[in-house]
């Protein structure tokens, strides 16, 4: 199947809740399994007996830090060890604001003892898309107390539909040309005429976009990069009676979280890094996340997993 | 009641895996709750979350690490944060070997918002007691690849039985002046004499002694330190079968902790920082650890809960 894209796109929360830990939800961290390769969206104290007790695997290889609060990455550095034990040798590549660079090495280096494995730290501007494997990972500038980053990542197009009919219809000979086709080669037909890809194959087909906010005031850049997301993780870390603290410590209300998801034009809205005071109920968070926002509304949860489903929409 | 010693001494074990975390259990930490103190000893990453998890409370107010090993320590960084948001103000006082101000100080000044509260850092020799409310804090130099430390915890003597009969008998009269014997004071009988707490008071009973090695080669100094100890916990990363590697990386196995229990004259061992091979199975550990001491042997497991009932016995 000729595809840029790719066949596998999961997430699994390792941590829903804002700040500190509580019995229900851990601190910051998110799984994305896209086909073979792990990223780890924030690493929060705690995140590796998460991976464990959710069945992630431990193959990360690359992390993605929104900012460096205390509850967004203290869990990198047991985490590392635990890989160093594990025999891993494989590169491990962390990517953040403005001062991970410092703030990194100094975490990995506390203690006494060595990593076995290089690590790799890069320091990103959010302004920027980084080409991986069949996707992108584009950081965007937040909007917090501290250099923060939003993250985009953007599936690679798809190819069309395969129109077996035109193909029989235009003398293809079924078998291995049908293949040839959709891997983008000519072919030649039973008349000894050239059949092109395009003669068969429908319009490429929108890859996936998976949006993660990260800590931020409501950000129109950040809407505009999450434009068309299928799945928009937004943090709403206050109500909106709460909005006064909110803009005070450069958080978002569910409601802004809505408003986002609604600029966005999203798909999919899944309301994280919650206070404890909503870790037993968060029904007053989901209804005003959904004044503000016409698409489904849900809460992350820990241990929540999901499959982003392949659009047949065309680029 | 006259007593120097204490009403109330429990443990909570919140992880009890060497090195790494696993499903069943977290790493290295513990709480002792002396009346209304709460002592911790070792903080593993995630021990916060343990804490909420078992229900031992925030209200620490002293921390002990038996060394500066990842799986030890590194849970303190987002524990003393998760205090400060919490509004805490009074002090903490953190006690390590040789090295604790430099690995402590790094740790505690990652990343970049300030703790609210003064943290005093001690650094011990392993020759030294330290007197607390009801008990002592003794600690021992441990026998590890780092600076480290065991530590054995000394309720001190509470007073003997009171002597009813004796004191009624002496012409005592009943009421205030029982209780003032009883805290150690003269009283004037019925007859106008002077009545001692001696002759109405039994021999002051023994404290409670709970002995802690952290991450040791089998160590006589320590033994002889927890000599009596109604709780001896001792690590056993290895199985008998395994000595070789814990010479290697100076640790116990079970069969040396059961020695040094029984050097100890301990009354009960209690076995953590299990490597993960044996976190389903404990069996060969105990059936080991058996072998060497005489005494009750069980495994420590997170979120076990023990008080240490008080002894009779005279000091």
């Amino acid at each position: 199947m000729a595809s840029n894209g790719l066949s596998l796109l999961r997430l699994t929360f390792l941590g829903t809740s804002a700040a500190a830990p509580t019995l229900q939800r851990n601190v910051s961290g998110l799984v994305v399994k896209a086909d073979s390769e792990l990223f780890l969206f924030d690493c929060g104290e705690g995140s590796q007996r998460q991976m464990i007790r959710y069945g992630t695997g431990f193959a990360v290889s690359r992390v993605f830090f929104t900012h460096f609060h205390a509850d967004h990455y203290l869990g990198i550095i047991g985490f590392l060890r635990t890989l160093g034990m594990g025999g891993r040798t494989e590169a491990m590549q962390l990517f953040g604001p403005v001062g991970a660079k410092r703030i990194l090495s100094a975490a990995l280096h506390l203690g006494i003892e060595k990593l076995a494995f290089p690590v790799d730290i890069v320091e990103l501007n959010g302004d920027e898309c980084l080409p991986f494997l069949g996707l992108s990972v584009c950081a965007v500038r937040a909007d917090h107390r501290v250099p923060a980053l939003s993250f985009v990542l953007k599936e690679n197009s798809r190819a069309g539909r395969f129109d077996l009919e035109a193909a029989l219809r235009l003398g293809v000979a079924p078998g291995p040309d049908f293949g040839r086709l959709q891997q983008g080669h000519a072919v030649q037909n039973k008349y000894g005429e050239t059949v092109l890809p395009t003669q068969v194959m429908g319009e490429r087909r929108k890859g996936r976009i998976l949006a993660i906010s990260g800590d931020t005031r409501p950000n129109p850049l950040f809407a505009q990069a999450a434009a068309g997301a299928d799945v928009l993780i937004h943090e709403a870390t206050f109500s909106e009676e709460e909005r006064a603290r909110a803009v005070q410590t450069k958080h978002s209300t569910a409601r802004e979280a809505g408003e986002t998801a609604q600029l966005a034009k999203a798909n999919r809205l899944l309301l994280t890094h919650l206070s404890s005071r909503f870790h037993m109920d968060t029904s007053p968070l989901v209804g005003q996340a959904k004044a503000g926002f016409q698409g489904t509304v849900e809460v992350a949860n820990d241990g929540m997993q999901l499959e982003i489903p392949m659009s047949d929409m065309g680029v």
